[in-house]
């Protein structure tokens, strides 16, 4: 259920508490000091505002707050018992579904990171691939403590702010979302190219591709929704996959049994979570390009 | 040991049908009647007489000729009971290494095969890859005896050209190899891309892809060798990878943690076993562009 | 001033001769047969009454009727004996400012025309560039004389259509107008290319090319209107040219004194007065690409 | 008649300042000077012994020396006074069929060059088209004395070894040919398009493009000699002309009247007059692309 800013600014300190207490994890005092600040002109400004508290807090208190974060995939998650907020966050990153060696290898930074920085990993998984999370862990963990102390509150800010996202409606509401889309023309008949199937897929470092989805173009030789919109993009590459030749031998191009171009594979990589990524295909049946487009 | 075809033209007959009586799987009498026919002016000219004394020959005769070929990933392929060209022929496109789900696929279209022809499967393998003898397999299983009686001759046709390519020397020899070559051009600099990594692939309907190798491009951003040459091409579905984003990285372009493009890949078809096919890429950060080239 | 269907089909029969007598040339009696037939439901019913009006007149009424049509760029335009509608046609498409020698060309058509078939050469002129009017004329001039009236009362559909369009407003309009727009990207740096200017060209067969404007793009590397909108596009060759040497300095690429690229012409021609011609420029300092897109 | 390094070596000190002489503008005594240092390994150790030398000379030498050079489309050329190479050199630039305005815009920089630095401009003009040279006049009109001197040494190294390149045959000639080449490949079909009209022409920034040639494209969608080769580069901008849509009608593709792509223009400019230019075409006829290839 969505309040409304206007709802926020108005309801007594108990009831906002209540409202915004689970935003910061197990750390309902982050709201309860900005319910004296109210009332806010924008989402922003009161994100702002809850940020600031944490930053203004002592290094004990903070550490305490640091040290509530659940690992990433550890026992906490495999026990049921997060936040609901980290359960789904966790889930949507699939580190609910983790082979064992995978399991191993979370487990295995875990330990090293909390040995060397006597706080969990804190990364804002909504923003992340599973193999771009195992990145994040493995650069994070060369960094001294005071540049990871920075780096968790930076990934705290962007947690909070997705977590605000889906709570609070009003004005001054930042921007979390991103969006991938596609465009496919027949630069052999010089039109947009309809009918053609494109899978859409997560690739991993270490194993096997996700399959994302399937769509198939429009009559303009798009998607009648954008591949991924709405939400945050996961950092991480994708491969789409378009059915090109079963367009052309839709269309009557004369091929071979095996022709040249059947299916076309297009990699790329997103660093943006709330970039837009335009990515296009032009083709004929023996030729095709692509570029970031807007 | 390759003979010139001034040696198979001087020899006595019964050094003609040792020397060539192999070509022609389990038949020396083709060799034997060609004997009779010196001399020849060319290759093809001796091949072309050979094949005449088959299409000649009686339709029993006929019937044991191809009767005599082994099955494919069949039981005398295990056994180690096949001729030597056929157990090369068949290990070079990875009939020898199937795994039990792909021997038993074989098997079950061996035993449909010859229950509706009366002949094994016979196919130019060193034309094919796994996949595409598996789709011709399929195919031709919908043919009516006449058809396929004419599609096995003309199988053999290719068998004994390849065979008779690496066994004599001279005039007149038909083509029978194909190239498959790629360059690199970095359109961000304008110039050919020096040192990029390419890692090469055969793609499989059916299971993994099989890696045939990498290389490094040089300073014209070419290969020095071709991907495939002085040799059929197999056909089939093929993937190029190209280390684009460290190439970019190496020339100092700046770029994310997770680049737009960094591994790039160009996935083609291979129909022609004697075509050329030259595959560059062009290539930005942000952009790249394929096409069968010459 | 414009008019709406409903006023149309409410005023009297003279109101509606005065209104729309002027459509059909020096034929007020199409206007007058079409008032009885009212109420129409859509515009494109009014128009095909009219048309049904004109083809369903005796053949001296029809030859009468296309005898009133002026010659183009012929001795009465040239003593304003036009009447206003055709006027402004004919100066649209530069007919009011040709050379000595081309308006001795049009006097050489239009005579050769008149004597083998006894009308003026007739053709919409909003829908075409000089070249294109000339390249008609020669083309219809090897017609034979059914044909040709066929195409003469096509052309008066199209006309006749577009002075509908300029003077009735209603539903059921018919699409009457094309689209010209351009799309610059800048794959150097991934996104869109802002700033650059385009000057726009209409090419001539037998002459100098006419500039007919130049833009700039915005910050998504469009123009902030489509180079021609709202209007029929007229029939012929264009030619865009994007200075895109310019836009590359100034976003600091190194470049020499003469750069590889520096303005970049793209030449296109239009054939279909009411479609959508999308011609984006890709372009790096040493490549690019266009396409018709949509 | 080229003399060999071997010859010019052996010769007599008279004889080989005969044969060099003229090599240096009006300036024996730089050949003199080298005959005494004689034998040279290379080609390119003469010249560089020869410049060594008017490096050498006294101030006052290198001022007679480079006042005996001509000016540009200057006096002495209309009256049929230069030397038989600064003839053939100012006539290869087309400085000898220059209009009256043209004529007067040299005579105007040559009069304030001379003004200003008491000697004639002096460039390679074999390097540049005329639109370059009267670039590089204006901009070397603002250098100072000592930039400006250093700067028509410079030219004359271009120069002499150009004329030395013409004069001698030995080990060590330094490369002074450039090349401009095309490749026409057709995407549409997945085949170099052969038979492919390209006219070629050099722009100019203040008049009427000069038509440089026309040529057909071969069965391998080259040209069958590069469009210039065997020479320096001329400094300038250029423009291919590809009859691309006769192409794809000969092939049968169906088009308009007015095809989309009909002519294209390809414009680039050349800024290393030794530098390697292929500018190939890739095109359907709805798209095309080019790049600066190797």
């Amino acid at each position: 259920m969505t309040l409304t800013l206007d709802q926020l600014n108005a309801m007594s300190r108990d009831d906002f508490v209540t409202a915004l207490g689970s935003i910061f994890e197990h750390a309902p005092w982050v709201a309860d000091g900005a319910a004296a600040r109210r009332p806010f002109a924008t989402v922003a400004d009161m994100h702002r505002t809850m940020l600031d508290a944490v930053e203004a807090a002592s290094a004990e208190t903070q550490m305490r707050f640091l040290r509530g974060h659940p690992d990433l995939a550890g026992k906490a998650a495999r026990d049921g018992a997060l936040t609901a907020d980290s359960t789904a966050e966790q889930a949507g990153a699939g580190l609910d579904r983790l082979s064992e060696p995978q399991y191993a290898r979370f487990h295995q930074l875990n330990t090293a990171y909390t040995q060397r920085f006597g706080i969990p990993f804190i990364v804002c998984v909504r923003r992340h691939t599973r193999s771009s999370i195992l990145r994040q862990f493995e650069r994070r963990l060369t960094n001294d403590a005071a540049a990871e102390r920075a780096a968790a509150l930076r990934e705290i800010g962007l947690i909070t702010r997705l977590r605000l996202d889906g709570t609070v409606d009003g004005p001054g509401k930042p921007n979390v979302n991103g969006r991938i889309s596609t465009h496919v023309l027949d630069t052999h008949m010089g039109r947009p190219a309809e009918g053609v199937r494109i899978d859409f897929f997560e690739l991993q470092d270490d194993g096997p591709e996700t399959r994302l989805g399937s769509t198939i173009t429009n009559a303009d030789g798009r998607t009648d929704k954008p591949l991924v919109g709405d939400q945050p993009l996961r950092i991480g590459v994708y491969e789409l996959r378009f059915h090109i030749g079963a367009h052309f031998t839709r269309r009557g191009v004369p091929a071979a049994d095996t022709p040249f171009l059947d299916i076309v594979p297009l990699r790329f990589g997103v660093a943006e979570a709330e970039g837009h990524y335009h990515v296009p295909l032009l083709a004929t049946p023996w030729s095709y390009s692509t570029y970031r487009g807007s």
